[in-house]
């Protein structure tokens, strides 16, 4: 079986709705993955998460490198056994951590992180990889493209990425070219790895090129020819919403059809939409569990921008969090009560936000799926 | 219909299984009651408790009427309405905190509370009530024997409990007979309010005298032979478990029969047992919780002491907390993943160790109820 089936191609959009299929049962793009950093999903049981309906889960390579290590996971049956999650497990490769918190300035630019405890942790870049401080010891790491497949190959995801050097938008046009080149040598150096490892797992590419159009054509074109299943759009998209779209168009055009595409760490509400109409079949994203930690709220009640549940008009409310949500949360729970949690700082608050965040994400992606399969995706989502 | 039915006496101890009716149905005892002091179970939803079988709540008089306010609540439908939750709940006067942290030392005696940063609160005792601080915003707040019944009137609670003064051990007997005078003229003025009121809650004496028999022979009597349907055991009960043993044998032996007895604060498992021996009909404790989120797990493959699931020896443990428990944590995740949780700091440890350390105090008290009820409590408890 072919790792990817599209069932239904837009004719107003490049949206597609598919089936991605892995170790862990079909997985129905397009869709999001929620993001269990270090395993688990934060305040939220993968018994909740299953609970919810959430397809996919997404981990990280670089942080449970660093604890508790990929061969205690595989001891403990991969991800999957270890979180006890018996549906799809993405893992990135640790391109994007290792990266970003020695340039220390492309988590800011992507995921609007500042003054991270684990910046500047970044000792030598090098052909052969990078060399870095764990920020939980101080103790010297590498991690090679090699190396990077390996510890995938023990946490046992059902897709796998590339090791990649996720360069900051602020770097001049000559490192990014540069880094690219090494990122696309890194690409073939995974890809026989995970041949030598003889490993079933998806191994999706990722396309670098930053903001240039003439570097993101040859990356594109790169990753799209190599033999991976799956695709990733990484990289700095650029510094405003706009300009991720005209890079995202740009390199979508030029994709070939027949594999799916992840873009990563991105998850506001009208991004899914315009990415999906680019063609665009999952996403990832902490938005909805840091949100939530935060208490902002995603609800149908204000569509284009995130309830703030600690407001104090909040105080009397007594409707749920979202009245068209039917996740259990919503329909057990008040504004007024999780307001309150949020006072009387209770974690339970963090924990019933998170769960409606995902829950809100989880529906909002079933429906644009929906709408895509009944040929009513621009209409009901792009012209809204 | 009497409020307290008694189903079995045991004809070897004090023990006895009965039923409470509320009126939010019938509570079977020996029961524990676990502690959402501020209208939530710490990191466990009330859903997750209705689905570990938890009996009733107890929650806090004194913290719910300094946040989010007594009126707020009543408007929200009282605590049931705003908790979520439809079984019954208890709620203690207050009396315990106002003082507690005023004497800044019944804290430290009763429960193991030390440099609480809300100690040294209390600004005047007197016949009138009880003068202290907010610990939120500095305010200057009044709690009385009338207004703590008017508080918990508005809270909802199906069971409350009468305004004491709580006395520490280290104060003078003269102070502690002074004390507990004054104590049992407040019980007749709390039993006046509740009466002006109209109240349907079920209100319940507190039994006091320290550590002194005379006082507590007083006490118990004064207490019996009031109105209150339950009757409560508070107060210093030593420094040492065999002295609380003391003063509860003491004081239960002069108990009258026919009303359920709460033995307040009390959750140790042995102390439950010896509780139950003397005629104890509830508990409650923060100690399933407070130590669940120390990493500190009831489990029945150490029964004496709490497992430390911290401890490096469980890194590699795939089985659960406690292999004889059938809650969901112990049916779905192992030693390993929870003593990683902590590791990381993540706060998803401390609501799986919450949930089965719930768990597990429910399922104890069930088997002890069954026990009485089946003529085998000190065989299978006392003696083992």
């Amino acid at each position: 079986m072919s790792f990817f089936t599209i069932q239904s191609s837009s004719q107003k959009s490049r949206a597609r709705a598919g089936i991605i299929h892995t170790l862990h049962g079909h997985l129905k793009t397009p869709c999001f993955m929620t993001v269990g950093t270090k395993a688990n999903v934060k305040t939220v049981s993968s018994l909740q998460l299953q609970e919810i309906g959430v397809p996919v889960v997404l981990c990280n390579t670089y942080h449970l490198h660093l604890l508790p290590g990929e061969d205690l996971i595989a001891e403990m049956g991969g991800l999957h056994g270890f979180m006890h999650w018996d549906k799809p497990i993405f893992t990135d490769s640790g391109g994007y951590q290792v990266f970003s918190m020695g340039h220390g300035s492309v988590s800011e630019e992507i995921k609007g992180i500042r003054n991270h405890p684990e910046r500047r942790s970044l000792l030598k870049i090098s052909e052969d990889g990078a060399v870095f401080r764990s920020y939980l010891d101080g103790s010297q790491k590498v991690i090679t493209p090699e190396s990077s497949i390996q510890i995938q190959h023990k946490l046992g995801a059902d897709m796998i990425a590339v090791f990649d050097e996720c360069t900051p938008f602020h770097v001049e046009k000559t490192y990014t070219r540069k880094s690219m080149e090494m990122t696309h040598r890194w690409l073939d150096r995974c890809i026989a790895e995970h041949k030598r490892l003889n490993s079933q797992q998806a191994l999706y590419g990722i396309i670098q090129g930053g903001v240039y159009e003439d570097l993101r054509e040859i990356s594109t074109d790169y990753i799209s020819k190599s033999e991976t299943p799956g695709i990733c759009i990484g990289g700095s998209l650029g510094q405003t919403k706009e300009q991720m779209y005209e890079v995202v168009d740009f390199v979508s055009a030029r994709l070939p059809k027949e594999k799916p595409v992840h873009l990563l760490g991105i998850g506001d509400l009208d991004d899914i939409v315009r990415g999906v109409a680019m063609g665009m079949d999952s996403f990832d994203c902490v938005a909805p569990t840091r949100n939530a930690r935060h208490g902002r709220i995603f609800s149908s009640e204000i569509p284009n921008k995130k309830m703030q549940i600690t407001n104090a008009a909040f105080r009397h409310d007594t409707t749920p969090l979202d009245k068209n949500c039917d996740c259990r949360v919503c329909q057990n729970y008040s504004k007024s009560y999780i307001h309150y949690l949020f006072r009387a700082k209770e974690a339970l608050g963090m924990q019933l936000c998170s769960y409606h965040n995902i829950s809100f994400l989880t529906r909002f992606m079933e429906r644009i799926r929906e709408s895509v399969l009944e040929g009513r995706f621009e209409a009901e989502f792009l012209n809204a």
